[in-house]
């Protein structure tokens, strides 16, 4: 796709949720059907022939593209959530923002030994929320093939963070 | 699909969130490639000549279901969100729950006079969360053409709460 016109369609949100940070806003691709369309034909292609099982989709952005992927790869989709969002039993990962610690969350039987997945999120910052779903995914036994996301924020150096255990796949750059 | 099929991939949590809930996990449905095919082919049968421009879906179950509905029909995605989520201008509701108040947004540039949008959540109780998302969407000029569910809890009257805007789509009750 026309990765200068996706940007167009990447909204630039200053102070938000924070004061000075940058909020790369998706809805206007959402927005746009076919610019939508054209995104996710994008990842369509790059893992068409790449044997995946299942999309992991991360909270709550991930949810909408990772989705959509699954829908078109024909695999499944696993949510990895907040705490006490998932109803049945789960393990769960602690990791550090910028301000603060969080934690996420998936399902004991999400996925199993030698299931092939590939973790999405629409953005990479410092790389510590997909750090914590990849470590979920390897608790249960996957394989991770790879690391997706729409928006890169270079500068934080994220994919560093996650280079010992899988590739990272953006589309745009920041 | 095989109704009685996709209720065997809803798995039924006593007690969550709260003592006393009979909750509904759908994550079953996505963990399984060919019922989550199934399933999404199902809404797009249905909806496929209804000339739809959105799917508004509600955050965050919502939002699994209401992109690859979008995907499919070709059209753009809306999602509606718990307050402070959305980082543009937004506008808000409050709608009661059972056990106390709850808040949505919408960005207000989203939708437009005469968009035709069908409002998508993975599930239906009381309806007051559905009400509000109708009142965001149609605050905006656009046009309910319905509302659609995998789960309706019937005994709980949703669908009454509704009825005054559109008309209920459901696949299947309890």
């Amino acid at each position: 796709m026309n990765l200068q016109n996706l940007k167009k369609h990447i909204r630039n949100v200053p102070d938000f949720p924070e004061p000075g940070i940058q909020f790369k806003d998706i809805t206007p691709i959402l927005q746009n059907a076919e610019v939508f369309q054209d995104l996710m034909q994008t990842f369509y292609e790059h893992y068409k022939n790449a044997h995946i099982d299942y999309v992991v989709g991360i909270e709550a952005r991930g949810f909408i593209f990772g989705a959509v992927l699954a829908s078109m790869l024909k695999c499944g989709f696993i949510p990895i959530r907040k705490p006490g969002k998932l109803p049945a039993e789960t393990i769960a990962q602690e990791y550090e923002l910028e301000y603060g610690n969080n934690k996420l969350e998936i399902h004991k039987d999400a996925l199993k030994k030698g299931d092939r997945v590939v973790i999405f999120d629409d953005l990479i910052a410092i790389g510590g929320t997909s750090r914590a779903a990849a470590d979920l995914v390897r608790k249960l036994g996957a394989e991770i093939v790879e690391f997706a996301f729409i928006i890169e924020l270079s500068e934080l150096k994220g994919r560093e963070k996650l280079k010992d255990i899988a590739e990272v796949y953006s589309l745009v750059q920041y």
